[in-house]
């Protein structure tokens, strides 16, 4: 079983409710979202991401024999079920949010059109798909944003949760307009540029660490970023410096040193100017060691002479904000609208759409929520990317996914640029929508 | 490209520093070791979870033709290194804690002895397989605590991050005490007992709740949990009571009800009595929604009339603290043992073994960190679970790991088991150990 595109890879209430709909023929068409009710406290935008994967496995869902007979064996459905699930396809129609589009809470940002039970079981793989990238990239923007124009990298393999986070982490991180990842399959899986030079036991392995420096550069002489912080800083800066004419004078240029603890803006100022003492103003800082964009933005408040910031585990888990208050709720069936209306998690009706509205400069000022069939003006940000199970057109490539989220970054106000605490984008719910929530109550009511 | 096996999932870095060993012939036998540094603030202990899956990596690890191709046509790496590549397989011997063993900061939880680049290699994967099962091994143990006896089930897979993350989650909540998933190839793929069966949209899909209801008992005779918070919590368990007798003339029994929303010790309460007035003493409670550790044990201790806790987002991110600081390092090389002098990341050098020593009721008294040829009294915590490649013995299936792990839970002290703030076992570093880095250090300064 292939973990990626397993159909097993869901929750058995899908199943069972599944059962529950055919066993009655409810098989009319049904509309979900995929919204995010909630913005963590720390933060004012989320990044969508996660639709490409989404599609992709929208297309290729289906159960394989093995996946069969498991839920024949688990003597919990009926044979006509299995036969059922054998013949499962997805074949509705999703309309979504393009990658890279900023958006706030409770806008839908993938809306699916489909048979009942279609459209209800691909709900945990939708979520868990939708919900983790658009974490990672709306993360990675606020590191982006804080780095103001140095490149960030991504170094957070190790720590995400699992394989396919960490490599999806690198596609997110780079779409929000990160510089590229240490993640190397993210080159084949993605095109990600990847980057790496050298760990503490690269030094620790050595006898000494100007010998772990000299090796490392004669080994991958274009690409010489040495760690200076095995065992003190500043000496290590001290042994590039001896080291560089030697290098030079075989033609190999130090390209960069790398520090990994301690005070990070202290110690940048400090090697910098061993380095620019020694004559290697042009060998770059890159910095790592527990970053985010608070710490990065407080770098480059004080203006610490570091030319590349490298975040990880921050970044791969969302670590002030490891999830999204990210669902995917039933807003139509067979025609008729409904909602929830559990204590804190209501939801509003229907097919909706989100239209943006932009001021003079082209910053957001607000977006209104709306009925699908309700026409506003401004932008609308839901569009057709799948009818009946097959792409819509061309899908667009990463690179061009990311031009679209610097494009989205740049028409954010400028408070929000800055990441500042509570400043973000007020949404609108539309009197057509307030209506149609009403509607909707007084019929349950009455029922 | 399986991304689970595949040998890509790595740093760039671990190829650049391998190509640096390979062409110096550094191929002599390091030791790495995996720890934990510190402890997140909330917490008192880690259980040490992964090593089945790292196991079945080390056995499996190596460079596909596609995977070759890449590196070849990266450009950045020579000829003879992708030969070496293509060779590459995992021939080392690792030592490990049992899954399921409670430990703390600083206790190496695996050692891997083995040709450098073989054991440099691997790190990255390494980490990411152990430092995310312990992370929720760790987690889903104080919710097992918590709920003093309760069954406790995974309902996180939808926001867990990625397909691995939420189905080793699943395997590792097991392992840690819960009764079961609602992850459906938890099932197939490590026999975790599987739970499920409706979520709102199934209610909202019908023209009535009571439908829906009743409609759900005929499909799932066995299985019925009914949901009853979509519309108006209170008023469901009013429709369950009415319905009962209905189904029961039909031999159906409502097995159980489920609230996920508002204020739950409250609603189990009012629930409760409304079902027992209703003659519905044996039908179960199950609650959800936001819980943790935290909010089960607050429930507890309000005696709120609660069959069994489903817990998700906050158990597959284990929320309150998403990452461990959890590293892998070069511990000794060519029989020099070395450390890392880094500010605030210091490692204590050479192969090392943990002890265990218990008070005299089987609690844990206090550990001991010391060299691995070093003998002391207490019981040794890692054992040879991988020679030269290949597993030694059969590994335990996850029930012998489950009970291994409920055993372990019985050996904290009291404060511990009730997950108070601060209480923690003392590590002890032995004074070999501390004579060692001494010996290290002033080697380093001279050399």
């Amino acid at each position: 079983m292939d973990i990626r595109s397993s159909a097993l890879l869901t929750d058995f209430y899908q199943l069972t409710m599944l059962q529950g709909y055919l066993e009655r023929g409810m098989e009319d068409t049904a509309v979900f979202e995929c919204f995010v009710r909630t913005m963590p406290p720390q933060r004012g935008f989320f990044m969508a991401a996660g639709l490409a994967q989404l599609l992709e496995f929208l297309e290729n869902v289906s159960f394989s024999p093995a996946e069969l007979d498991w839920v024949a064996n688990s003597g919990r459905f009926s044979r006509s079920f299995v036969d059922y699930l054998e013949r499962f396809r997805f074949a509705g129609d999703v309309q979504a949010m393009s990658e890279g589009t900023v958006f706030f809470p409770n806008e839908p940002i993938v809306r699916v059109t489909a048979p009942l039970p279609q459209a209800q079981f691909i709900e945990t793989r939708l979520v868990n798909l939708l919900h983790y990238q658009t974490l990672i990239a709306s993360k990675a923007a606020r590191c982006v944003l804080a780095a103001a124009g140095k490149p960030v990298i991504d170094f957070g393999l190790r720590r995400a949760h699992g394989a396919e986070a960490g490599l999806l982490a690198a596609r997110a991180a780079y779409m929000a307009g990160f510089a590229g990842s240490a993640t190397v399959m993210a080159g084949p899986g993605f095109e990600v540029p990847v980057f790496g030079t050298m760990g503490h036991s690269f030094v620790q392995a050595h006898d000494a660490e100007r010998h772990a420096f000299e090796h490392f550069a004669e080994v991958q002489p274009d690409n010489v970023v040495l760690l200076l912080d095995t065992y003190d800083t500043l000496k290590g800066a001290r042994t590039v410096v001896t080291l560089a004419p030697r290098l030079r004078e075989r033609g190999i240029r130090i390209k960069g040193v790398r520090l990994d603890s301690g005070d990070l803006v202290e110690q940048a100022r400090q090697v910098r100017r061993i380095l620019d003492d020694g004559g290697l103003r042009d060998v770059q800082i890159t910095v790592s060691g527990n970053l985010d964009e608070n710490t990065i933005q407080q770098i480059v408040a004080a203006r610490a002479p570091v030319d590349l910031f490298a975040v990880g585990t921050r970044l791969t888990t969302s670590a002030d904000a490891p999830y999204l208050d990210c669902v995917y709720k039933l807003q139509e069936y067979s025609g008729r609208p409904s909602r929830k209306k559990s204590e804190g998690k209501e939801t509003w009706p229907g097919a909706k759409q989100v239209y943006r509205h932009y001021d003079q400069r082209g910053r957001i000022d607000h977006d209104v929520v709306t009925t699908a069939t309700d026409t506003q003006a401004g932008t609308p940000l839901l569009r057709p990317v799948m009818e009946s199970g097959k792409r819509s057109g061309t899908s667009p490539s990463l690179n061009q996914i990311c031009e679209r989220a610097t494009a989205e970054l740049a028409t954010l106000p400028e408070e929000m640029r800055q990441c500042r605490q509570g400043a973000t984008i007020p949404v609108q719910i539309s009197s057509v929508l307030r209506d149609l929530a009403c509607l909707v109550d007084k019929r349950d009511e009455a029922g």
